[in-house]
C-alpha cells in the first residue's frame, strides 16, 4: 500500500526540520515554506531548500505572505520594533516577537494546497512547553483548526498533526538525531543571517535544547552564552 | 459609550456591501479587501473603495494574497479552467469556482488586523442558502473558526459575525435597501470587468435576488436572462 500524502510546514528551524524528517519517513512528503517579510527571510528560505534537498523532498511550495508585514504589530515583521534579547523570563507572557495569528495564515495555505494535491495530513512543528508563549502553539488551537478543516473543505479528510507539541526541546533534539534530521542546515535566529546571534530568544531556546540533550549545536554562532 | 471596533470583509459584491452598511451602523468600522489574482481583481478593488467612500469608512486595508493563485485549483484563479455558465443546477455540488479553503485566508488576515487594532468583531457576508454550495459558507465552519480565534489569539475576545448566513438572497436585497447599501457601486460578476456578463453563476444568483425582491439591479449587464 502506498503512503498517504503529507505536507510538512517547514520554516527551516530545528522543530520543523524534525517534522520534515518524520514526514519523509511516514508519508509521501511535500514541503511548504511561507515567508512573510520577517527579518531573516532569505536565510530561512535557503534553509528550507537545503533541508528538502538532504531529505529528498522534491515536491515543494515556497510562497510569500504579503499581508502580515502590511499589518505589522510584531518585532519580526515591523522594523520599528526591536527584537528583544532573551533577558526576560521566556514564556512568562506573550512576547514582542509574537506575529498576530500567524500560524492560521500558514495553515490556510497548507490546507488549500492539500485540497488541490489530495494530501490528507499536514505536519506542523508546534511546541507548547519550552516555547515562546505564543497562543497558537497550544493543542486546543489545533483541535479547533481541525474542526474548521472538517467543516470548511470539500472532502473534510485533511488533518493537522502536531507530533512535537508535548515534547521538551531536548527530546526534540534526540528525536531529530535518531531520524537523521539535518540540524546542520537549519536556521533559528530571529536577527542575523550570517551566523546566529546566540542571544535572541529563539537562539537561547535552541542552545538550551542542545545543551540539555548533551550534544553540540552544529551551526555557527556569533556568541554563545556560557 | 463609544461603539466597538468592527472589521468588515468587503469583496465589493452585494452581500459584503450590505455587511459594510451594517458595520457602518453598528461599529466603529474598518474595511478589509483581499484580492487573490481572481479574474476580476481590479474591478472588485475599485468597488471596495467606492463603497467605503459612500459609507464613510476611512480605515481600510487592501492587500493581495499571492498564494491562492500559486496553488490554483479553481476557475477563479487558474485561467486554464473556464468559469462555467450557470446552466447546471446551482448549489447541487461544489462548483469549479470554489477556491480551496479561501475564506480561511481572508479570516486569518482579518483576525491578525483585529489583534493589532484591537477590534473585537469581524463581519463577513457568508450566505448558506441561495449560495454556490461552497463548504466555507456554513454556520458550523464559523463556529469552529471562532473557537480557533478564542484559543489562538492573545486576548481571545475577537468574534466573527455572519449576519446574512441564514437569509435568502431577496431578503439581503431588502435589508440593503433599508440600510441604504450602495448596490450601484457593487461588483459580482466572475468574468467581466466592464459590464456584468449576466450569465455566470454569480450574476445569475444576483439577478434572481433582485428579481425576487421586486427591484431592478442598478448595475449594467451585457446580457440579462429573461
Amino acid at each position: 500500500m502506498s503512503k498517504p500524502r503529507g505536507i510538512v510546514l517547514l520554516s527551516g528551524g530545528m522543530d520543523s526540520c524534525v517534522c520534515a524528517a518524520l514526514a519523509a519517513r511516514d508519508y509521501e512528503p511535500a514541503a511548504l515554506h511561507v515567508s512573510y517579510g520577517q527579518r531573516t527571510e532569505s536565510r530561512e528560505r535557503a534553509a528550507f531548500h537545503a533541508i528538502c534537498d538532504r531529505l529528498g523532498i522534491a515536491q515543494r511550495l515556497a510562497v510569500r505572505n504579503e499581508t502580515l508585514r502590511a499589518i505589522g504589530g510584531s518585532a519580526l515583521t515591523d522594523h520599528e520594533i526591536s527584537v528583544p534579547d532573551a533577558s526576560r523570563e521566556i514564556g512568562s507572557s506573550i512576547p514582542l516577537t509574537y506575529v498576530p495569528f500567524r500560524n492560521a495564515h500558514f495553515l490556510a495555505v497548507a490546507v488549500s494546497w492539500a485540497e488541490v494535491m489530495a494530501a490528507t495530513r499536514i505536519v506542523i512543528g508546534a511546541v507548547e512547553q519550552d516555547s515562546s508563549g505564543y497562543p497558537d502553539c497550544r493543542p486546543a488551537y489545533y483541535s479547533a483548526f481541525n474542526e474548521v478543516i472538517r467543516t470548511g473543505t470539500a472532502e473534510g479528510a485533511i488533518r493537522i498533526e502536531t507530533p512535537l507539541i508535548a515534547m521538551r526541546k531536548a527530546e526534540i533534539v534526540q528525536l531529530g538525531l535518531e531520524l537523521g534530521a539535518p540540524f546542520d542546515l537549519t536556521w533559528s535566529c530571529y536577527v542575523r543571517q550570517d551566523r546566529a546571534c546566540g542571544t535572541c530568544e529563539s537562539c537561547i531556546l535552541r542552545l538550551r535544547a542542545f545543551e540539555a540533550a548533551g550534544v553540540r549545536d552544529p551551526i555557527p554562532y556569533a556568541e554563545r552564552q556560557a
